[in-house]
């Protein structure tokens, strides 16, 4: 049994709005052993609806349909949904109060098109959505099922969760399919290839690579009877950890600055930043985890020369005779921070991201990272490919393999090819 | 005529890696007057590819395919449309010498699985690729037309750019349909929406809304005869310029921090940042602009209290007094900044951003903004909905308001509603 996906809206047809949706549903789906067969984008027209939600019918066993709920008129997929199926809509009227008290809560009548919000396709499920105004359903379509949720994410994603998920669950969707996501940094794709082949992984158990801005990740995926695919996995992610496992950060959602955090934390350490080209984007990747707080002091994002004598202390002649972006300036970066904040392990990140390089001529993608605690210090010199963009992200990775790695054991060296 | 895109790849099917070529190409696509049908996501399998290219070449008269280009057993693009067009594939000497010249640069020979990426369609025209191994590819069938183009987005854009669209537009894809996107910051939607009422657009003028993270985004579209239609959306463009012109910064891809440090350059004005809840986040998004160390001097993101003291020197008893997350404290910390870094302009974010409060219990989504400079300074208190995440961009987003404000007139009043 598998499950299609229709987002509709012409806006994520004219590229208005970013489609990140059909991305986080299929990979939930996935987790849970729900295979996806297609994701499709369509209109905010009846009769495209209609087509796409026909030829979904036809192959798989539910269709989730994402958008088309709002009040406006060219809020359609309720009016598509029923005219396909033949069955009328009808006024849901606990829906209706509810929608009328949320107005008045906000001290204004309703207007007069959310009343459509209300309208649900007889014999279907109405799902409860405490985020907004549009309800999800569950409706029966024969041998089928269609699913309806709100376009807006922080509205879906609940509802999806709460409701959707365990009803596909429930309804035997899990196909004996699994797969787990294995998080690696610190090495490279090819580096690691070889290495995993030593493995000896089950038979059963397919492996996939995909190499995003300086994390390896491995996708483990197992295809058996129901029961014993989950072992099979663990089985297979248990001989990973012996064959790789210096370099395996976290699985599935988790994040390297999470585990950075979380060993930070652990261990009663502060942290302290120093941050030229990465402009702040390590400050801000760690303090996304909630509870950063606890052992983040801050950072100081000096960009300019100057910024790092007054931030920082690092001292003219160094800058002048070393250059801005160098091993002697990056650790001076990392000990000031260190020093300015009062925290025990200091890191810093200088380097050229691009587009032009500085006055220095000193190639773009050259980057510094460095850290400084009670264990001593470090520095890495690192070449980054890409974009502006992509240098500082992976000199954000770069310093954070480092800060995990320090935490971890005090084992400096990468392996990166 | 219109276009139809198929993305394939078994990765974006379970959510592994995200999907941004899609918004990409149809944003491009709409805004040269290149209607898009339907996007799809279907698994590196011949089958699925085959039915959804059949599929579309009933309904469109071109379709893009995205992926599925590679050297690996799994990538079956090429393939899946000789088989569907029943045209066998064939060699392209030139490319394959190409190939092998690439790997030999690399100093070693070019692996077996590379030859495929040298088989054609024949009567295909193939599109070089100057960024990696897989060739896109122009291939006429029937009254359509397949086009092929490889995956990773740094070497799809230039193929899309510089091969596919003036293709696409010399075929007569331009259909009279014309988009223009208005950017505007600092007015709520609704707000907006009513003082659009009275700007009179023309007539084949249709205009659509998004609220995205602060911004409220407007889209004129018009369909006319081909040379009438650029210039009805200028005379729209016009008419919102005079209606809601003060809430305008920018149109189609600019961005609100790119206007900021235009004006900022040109004025020679520059800037010093404090960051407690934002975390950083501004001094990223401020330095994801080539070119802004002409103007921005760095950012001290002060976390914690004993920070906003060391790096800020705010006073131990303002703190203890209004709290961290009060005016006092965002004025004292923009002075601060401005201060320690020498600036012509100091500002500043502090607020909770979730998901818990702080020990003064000030409610999740409290921010202050802050701005300080030569015409005086100001301070704004907002209350920002969303998650954590959310809650630091939309305060980026205020400050960067206030800051563009500041610098194109010195009003500091926001309509918000």
């Amino acid at each position: 049994m598998q499950v299609d996906l229709i987002c509709i809206g012409t806006e994520l047809l004219t590229g208005l709005v970013e489609n990140t949706n059909a991305g986080y549903i299929s990979r939930r789906l996935w987790s849970r052993g729900i295979p996806v067969r297609e994701q499709r984008v369509v209109p905010d027209s009846v009769p495209a609806i209609m087509k796409a939600l026909q030829e979904s019918l036809d192959s798989s066993e539910a269709v989730i349909c994402v958008g088309g709920l709002g009040p406006t008129d060219d809020d359609l997929t309720r009016e598509a949904v029923s005219k396909l199926l033949q069955r009328p809509l009808s006024l849901h009227r606990q829906w209706l109060q509810q929608l009328e008290r949320h107005f008045a809560g906000r001290g204004y009548p309703m207007p007069p098109g959310n009343r459509k919000q209300a309208l649900v396709i007889e014999g279907s499920r109405l799902l409860h959505n405490p985020h907004g105004t549009a309800p999800g359903a569950i409706i029966p379509a024969g041998e089928c099922w269609i699913i309806l949720l709100p376009g807006p994410p922080e509205e879906m994603k609940p509802l999806f969760e709460e409701e959707v998920l365990p009803f596909l669950e429930a309804q035997g969707f899990r196909t004996g399919w699994r797969t787990k996501i294995i998080r690696t940094a610190g090495c490279g794709e090819s580096f690691l290839e070889e290495k995993i082949k030593q493995a000896a992984l089950p038979e059963e158990v397919l492996l996939s690579f995909v190499a995003r801005g300086g994390e390896v990740i491995l996708q483990l995926k197992a295809r058996t009877e129901e029961d014993t695919a989950g072992a099979l996995l663990e089985k297979a992610a248990l001989r990973l950890r012996e064959q790789i496992g210096e370099y395996i950060f976290g699985e599935d959602e988790e994040t390297l600055a999470g585990t950075v955090a979380a060993l930070f934390t652990g261990q009663q350490l502060t942290l302290a930043l120093a941050e030229s080209c990465s402009g702040g984007l390590l400050a801000d990747t760690i303090t996304d985890i909630p509870g950063s707080s606890l052992f983040f002091k801050g950072s100081l994002v000096a960009y300019s020369g100057e910024a790092k004598q007054r931030l920082l202390g690092v001292e003219a002649q160094l800058l002048e005779s070393e250059g801005a972006v160098s091993e002697a300036v990056a650790l001076a970066m990392a000990r000031g921070a260190r020093q300015a904040l009062d925290a025990s392990i200091g890191a810093a990140i200088t380097g050229i991201a691009g587009p032009d390089s500085d006055s220095s001529g000193s190639p773009v993608g050259l980057v510094y990272t460095a850290v400084t605690g009670p264990y001593g210090e470090n520095c890495r010199r690192t070449m980054l490919p890409g974009t502006r963009r992509a240098v500082k992200e992976r000199a954000v990775q770069t310093l954070l393999t480092m800060l995990w790695r320090e935490v971890t054991g005090g084992r400096f060296s990468c392996h990166l090819n």
